[in-house]
């Protein structure tokens, strides 16, 4: 398998980590997002993954995109150890929160976004900087009250095995922290999530211990 | 099971069809988005769905949220008719086109960002236009290029029955009309769409046929 990569995209940091629970290795192919004006719009990039995004997935010769359809594909070709609950409700509740993050946060907040934000309204820094605490407060605010009102949550965010929402959490709190956004009101976020950075599956996969970081 | 829903809401829009096309019958909520200030916003709905936004399923007494997730669920708990292709590559390829509208168009384009941008940045509403248009062409550019490229599109996204990519892509189509879209760039997607509005698993979750319709 190849992972296309970008060390700070947090939708290639859920992949990672997933890569890295089930034990499977990936060589991995960088992806600037900022050098060279982005490399994610070379046509050699668009012609692995039409939107010019990070993360993609190539196995049996097939380009996979699209953060949580891949790791849903990891999770069906190789089911240990699983990501998602057995019960139907269970695994609702595992990929809602996971697409609080995936949907209502992280694409608002994303790259393209923003410097659209500046292009078309002329967003200074300032602006940009309230424009992605907005979006991670309301998100968390969700996320943390389907955590601490919750019986099923546990060490992880549904019981105490890792699964979909935690490898969209920890990357999401990354983000977070980079954008000085104060986790006090969130502390069922901030106890998850220091957990899972004892495990090594999420620290191998963090940011600054990519090869590309920089 | 009850399904709390808004007729204009694309992720409604998408569980709405997904229940028709298994046969299933949920009794409706209706919340109006725009009315008394948006009824999603009340403390009786955000006791239902802490993130205040539509859709919601009750079923069995637990809440279910994010339109993705609930699908996913109806698809694990009705199998009949299959809303995911059976091979893994196939499924894979379906939930990524279902993504990119779902998470890189849609949320970016939802009430609450347009709002906002209206509100921190005086958006008018030529600028919210533009806005809108912006992530619903990139978005349907990639599409496009994955539909029309690719041996296993059929009448319908992946094959010749509807799945999870046709219910994000019809009610997203009906938003890219609602703001003056011009489709032509985008034959695959016309053709998929028009042929998808032949079936009344689609035509009966359509938002005009809904009793909140206004």
């Amino acid at each position: 398998m190849e992972l296309y990569t970008y060390f700070r995209s947090s939708a290639a940091y859920r992949v990672r980590i997933a890569l890295n629970l089930k034990g499977l290795k990936a060589d991995y192919r960088y992806v600037h997002l900022v050098k060279d004006g982005g490399q994610q719009h070379t046509p050699e990039y668009k012609a692995i993954n039409p939107q010019g995004l990070v993360p993609a997935l190539v196995d049996h010769g097939q380009v996979l995109t699209q953060s949580l359809a891949i790791i849903e594909y990891l999770e069906e070709t190789h089911p240990q150890p699983p990501l998602l609950p057995r019960d139907a409700l269970g695994r609702a509740r595992v990929r809602a929160l996971a697409q609080v993050i995936a949907c209502d946060i992280h694409p608002v907040n994303n790259q393209r976004v923003i410097q659209y934000l500046e292009k078309e309204f002329g967003a200074d820094e300032a602006a940009r900087k309230r424009w992605i605490q907005k979006w991670v407060k309301d998100g968390f605010s969700a996320v943390e009250k389907l955590l601490a009102g919750h019986s099923a949550t546990g060490k992880c965010c549904h019981g105490g095995q890792p699964t979909l929402a935690d490898i969209c959490l920890v990357p999401q709190v990354f983000n977070a922290r980079r954008f000085e956004i104060d986790l006090a009101p969130f502390p069922a976020i901030r106890r998850i999530h220091d957990y899972c950075l004892t495990l090594k599956a999420f620290t191998d996969a963090a940011p600054e211990k990519q090869a590309d970081a920089s």
